[in-house]
């Protein structure tokens, strides 16, 4: 043990965080929201209603429209989508099948950016890899003219790391095989469950490589096709994944909960509204944009806050953060601290921050806010989210809610991400820590609460 | 408490199934195969090597190709097909969507004999019922021209009793509605999983009624159908399920483990060989087949049974049952025992055994021969199985090793039936029990073990 580490322990021996005083009207608001019906409320609506909501398409235009009657139904002031253009990757028809040595099909789905077969398909031989460094290391003449499969072994997580050790298949593996000569390429799903759904996901070509159909197999799939590879016989796929590309619109849904003073910069909570198309998009992120505007919606009901509470959902996350890079441009000015909610609607269990030393104690008090929800202090520089991701990296403050996604990744980008694998409790205890986070960091509302706007 | 059964309770203490001598030959075959790797090499194998293989396809005369070339190396002796002619449909294309008022898609299955909608499909306005009864009560003039949607409620339950309870909808629904007037018909899979994959499964229109399309809905998209229709607005849906129907072969696998004195009635171990065609058919019913025929090579590996244990791998199980009547047809004979492994790949936990009073003293060694595998002695007037089901029901003599069915509904008929989801211990427990009961019904095999043929 050294004298630093001895130092550490001491500090945090004499400020636990869970023993500081919350003051009551935090507490009060936050033990208020393990009741919450809001964010059920919306979850259940947005995916009911609209449902799949791919960026740029009809369907994400129909969940705009839904978002700005609900938020307006809710009584937020400012209530406006910031429109942006964004290029446009939509799904066809699709199927794969071994056709040879023993003819029978598997479950694919295209990746986002997928070049198109067209629907005659493409045939070829299968050349496999049980990573994306094999592949990498593989010669020119192993995978000219056919095509690749690149298996992984990604664990379960409860923090989800293994989504970017393990991407790479997803991410590099198609622009690796294109380079390589490669006529099309099927990745082991970045997933965690054995059902025959595979998880889709976004990926670029890099400039200057030519685009190549490229899918993800289920599991299941993946497994299968590694057993046929291993009887040794030269195996032949079909592979028919059908696309278009065009340019589109989306847009970022905004609204305001007004602070007491308008000058202040304002606390921006988000999550994003468009979802992948195969499931309803309740995990990924219904339950992320219900959670941010739920607690700003209960803060608004107990009466004004000292600052501006901005609800942002912004538009076409998934395929390229094209949301938040907009609103990143079109608002310069400073925010008090950002938070986003994208992955899941598991329990929190650990908060971080980075809101700079000088705001050291509005952290300690933050954590000893979260800490009777089951929530541990964690980090005090970092925050995370996806689209905020370039804003906190350009130095905004920011909070970071960590959810536990044990099980995310089983649904993740999957036809199974649908209302049922929402858990109620969970989305309560997470609308509690938000709201409780609000309560810290808008500051105090005024003394007379005014009576509940809207539903 | 009556005397009768004071007296019962006398008798079972008296000779508690457990506490019987079990033969050393017995429990030796027994606890061996708690080590066997015959019934997942051929499991791994038929679902690898041939995948799905639905009654009546070239997929299915490719299984029964595989099994003969398997059973053959496995050194059987008379292994041969006994080819029947049936009806055969096969799925197409298929697709459901939500028109109008929330525009998405719904996940469908159709039904096994689901006429065909073409490839236009149909749209009608859906009309909803909470149960078979509501159907059944509805009158004509609130289904006619409509596509009827029926739900229901299956709790998931060991023994699977409520696949026969809450099948209703699936087995009788569409007839029902066609009669009514209906255009289509979507159920509630019958299933207890939240995956998106539907649970398809046969059914037969009666006669006179014309057969309309007809589907599953997987668990999510039935519940999401019906919170769309709660919101109480016309709910239109449009329904592509394209299949074709005509004739084609099945036929039954035979092989057999000759006994030493020919003229004894066989005992009979069976599976079925055809599988649905979404999945590959690993828990229905490869393990089933798997589990009857590593039973057998391991009785032969050990010597030569007194009777004949005669290994059936039935066709054509899923679409009606044909390789069971055609098996009935045909053999006139007496059978020593029937008994079928039709229920998945879970452990076992109740044998049950009609074999007549005159043999109570073979249902109680049974008993005892099983009870180490953690088996309880069940009903001794009562036998179950598929295929055997007919012959049962005519007087044969049968015996029930019943596999807890606890998840079994999860995957039953749907894309997720695949190897992943067996269990390899489990799956020896099985090969275990099977052969303690053929050690048991076969009679001792002869005092020169042979060396193992085959693989």
């Amino acid at each position: 043990m050294t004298r630093l580490f001895l130092l550490g322990l001491a500090a945090a021996i004499a400020v636990p965080a869970a023993a500081q005083t919350v003051p009551a009207r935090v507490a009060q608001l936050r033990d208020a929201a393990l009741a919450d019906d809001y964010a059920w409320d919306i979850t259940e609506g947005l995916t009911t209603e609209v449902g799949p909501r791919l960026a740029g398409t009809e369907a994400e235009a129909r969940a705009r429209a839904w978002a700005v009657a609900r938020l307006t139904a809710m009584g937020f002031a400012n209530v406006r989508i910031e429109p942006f253009e964004l290029p446009v990757w939509t799904r066809g028809f699709e199927s794969a099948e071994i056709v040879a040595p023993f003819p029978q099909p598997l479950v694919v789905a295209a990746l986002g950016n997928s070049a198109s077969t067209g629907p005659q398909g493409i045939t070829g031989d299968v050349v496999g890899f049980d990573s994306l460094a094999e592949l990498e290391a593989a010669p020119e003449a192993a995978v000219r003219g056919k095509i690749v499969f690149v298996s992984h072994a990604m664990p379960r997580t409860m923090d989800g790391s293994g989504y970017g050790y393990f991407g790479g298949p997803r991410r590099q593996g198609p622009g690796i095989a294109s380079a390589k000569g490669a006529i099309g390429i099927v990745v082991r799903s970045i997933g965690t469950d054995y059902h025959r759904n595979p998880h889709t996901g976004t990926m670029q070509f890099p400039d200057g490589v030519r685009p190549i159909p490229a899918g993800a197999l289920s599991l299941p799939d993946a497994e299968q096709l590694q057993r046929i590879l291993k009887r040794g016989r030269p195996v032949t796929m079909r592979l028919v994944l059908v696309s278009q590309t065009g340019r589109g619109q989306s847009g970022n849904v905004i609204a305001e909960v007004p602070g007491r003073d308008p000058s202040l910069p304002p606390v921006l909570v988000a999550g994003h509204l468009d979802s992948w198309d195969q499931g309803t998009g309740a995990i990924d992120d219904a339950s992320g944009v219900a959670i941010a505007a739920a607690a700003a919606k209960r803060i608004m009901d107990a009466g004004q806050p000292l600052r501006t509470i901005r609800v942002v959902w912004f538009g076409a996350e998934e395929t390229g953060l094209f949301g938040g890079l907009a609103y990143q441009k079109a608002h310069t000015e400073p925010h008090y601290a950002l938070a986003e909610s994208d992955f899941g609607a598991g329990r929190i269990w650990q908060v971080t921050s980075k809101l700079g030393k000088e705001r050291d104690a509005e952290a300690r008090a933050l954590q000893a806010a979260l800490a009777p929800l089951g929530i541990v202090p964690g980090p005090t520089d970092k925050a995370e989210g996806s689209d905020i991701g370039p804003m906190l990296e350009a130095g905004a403050p920011g909070v970071g809610l960590s959810q536990d996604g044990t099980y995310y990744f089983d649904y993740h980008h999957t036809p199974d991400d649908t209302l049922d694998k929402v858990d109620k409790d969970a989305l309560r205890q997470n609308v509690a820590a938000w709201t409780a986070m609000l309560a810290v960091l808008a500051g105090p509302v005024n003394a007379e609460p005014k009576r509940p706007r809207g539903r």
